[in-house]
């Protein structure tokens, strides 16, 4: 495994990686994965997929600072470079791109790529700016790494609504590839953002997973009332006294726009996404559920079922 | 020479003139020239720079709608494909792009690339959005084509200055060439729209080369009062009844920022642009000069010398 600190030493072994798998005969497709480090087996599971479908795998670790808003918690996000490198090594990682904030931004950067629409609600409404920055660092990265396929994990699941559309857009050569939202053997989603969390916090944070596997039956039964599912969902998260609310909605998948008053007619082939954002403390934690809308009322009570997206059919 | 009219088509007929190429014992280095069509002897001085730098040439032809604001020229600009694609052969082209708008915008784009500060004067003030829609077609289209060189005329100095600040903050993997401005004998920049120019308009749009080339004369006596040398310009410019000016102003380059008040310890290394734009009837026709300012208020004398990126020595 080689870690590149700066854009032409990652260029450079992405390049002798992709020869050395040609000599080898190996495939050179390069997959990868994106990261902001501090990385768990949520990235770990983003890793092993790379390393099946792919020939040459990079990972990349920088915490972008023009994600952050100026209250957001940039300065004190988690870090642990050594354990990072063990990972991505144990986990079949060929080239660790690791750059400084001076080498990805060496001047204060003047272009922008804005995504509109599928980044006005949810995360991109609490959040204002904060997917401007992650298009823009994307499309940075992927004009370093040149991948073939890139790997997102859907607990980010507006975040890969808009690399999608992006990439649809801008025409960008590379296949996205969101993969299953990893949780603790009790439900909590894996975050970076967990080792926040006190002891309290940490098992009152468990009502997100516990709310959006109980919002299936709520789909199931509201027969096309998605405003009393949100306010069963809310409800529920307030039972637990920690538990501050950023928003809980429920949006088609992956317009991310409001399901609300959806006619049945153009139910069929939609996804909807029930997806939260709850505060516990100074921690802002996301989760969300995808599911298939049937193609009536009565066919919303299909089970659900784990794909590799991870969509559950409601 | 091949003609693609699908995206699909261009990436292929792509692949396989560098195939050829790299067959035949040539550099497979990727020459771009993107234009909106009704070639003239400009765009043929891009591609035979590209003929003589690259192994495969590739030339677009868009006339890209998101860059023209509601009451311009969209629906009237000039288009000759015939004698586009003869002039394209004549020059060494491999591969033609030309596609559709419905190719290129499927459905309503909703991402966007913006470029901060550079676009803020000149074309970018009276045009605006111009430059959003450009540094995002071009995006598309190095995408599209993911060229090793692109080339694009000095003309249009300003979008050169913008293109390069995305390719620098979005680390694209392309080297931007910028090419002197080709000018009828009697000074007149090349353009697409000279076209739409009466006989009258035609003789009096001759102030605009003119006037650039007096500014070198005004800048060499000027010790440093540059606001002086932009009324000159413009008193000048309006000795011709039928010339509307729409701007002409002086800016450091490629930063776009006005020159004015810049004390002499710093225009060591300043590049100066002289640019205007001035409609006749309905044609609204645009030009520029670029000058090395010297390192101090008497050596704005040196005589000027055109490069090859079109860069004038005062």
């Amino acid at each position: 495994m080689q870690i590149a600190r700066t854009i032409e030493d990652a260029r450079m072994m992405i390049m002798e990686a992709k020869t050395r798998a040609l000599r080898e005969g190996r495939s050179t497709v390069t997959g990868f994965v994106p990261t902001m480090g501090y990385l768990h087996q949520g990235h770990a599971s983003l890793l092993r997929q790379a390393r099946e479908e792919c020939g040459v795998r990079v990972l990349s670790i920088f915490v972008n600072p023009i994600q952050f808003g100026p209250k957001e918690d940039l300065s004190r996000y988690p870090r642990n470079e050594a354990g990072d490198l063990q990972l991505a090594e144990e986990n079949g990682v060929d080239v660790v791109f690791l750059p400084s904030v001076e080498e990805m931004y060496p001047r204060a950067i003047k272009t922008s790529v804005q995504v509109a629409d599928v980044t006005e609600r949810l995360c991109g409404a609490s959040r204002p700016g904060h997917f401007d920055g992650v298009a823009t660092v994307v499309s940075k990265l992927f004009n370093i790494v040149q991948p073939d396929k890139a790997y997102f994990g859907m607990k980010d699941a507006q975040q890969v609504a808009v690399i999608e559309q992006m990439v649809f857009d801008l025409n960008i050569p590379v296949q996205i590839m969101p993969c299953p939202i990893i949780r603790e053997a009790d439900g909590l989603a894996l975050s970076s953002r967990n080792v926040y969390l006190g002891v309290e916090e940490r098992r009152q944070a468990l009502i997100l997973s516990e709310t959006l596997k109980l919002t299936e039956d709520w789909l199931a039964e509201c027969r096309g009332d998605f405003a009393a599912v949100k306010e069963r969902m809310e409800a529920h998260i307030r039972t637990m006294p920690l538990a501050d609310i950023d928003y809980v909605d429920l949006m088609l998948y992956p317009d991310i726009q409001p399901v609300y008053g959806l006619p049945v007619g153009e139910w069929a082939g939609r996804r909807l996404l029930a997806a939260l954002a709850v505060r516990f403390g100074t921690t802002r934690l996301i989760d969300n559920r995808l599911f298939e809308l049937g193609d009536g009322v009565s066919k919303t009570l299909r089970p659900a079922e784990q794909s590799r997206a991870g969509v559950s059919r409601v």
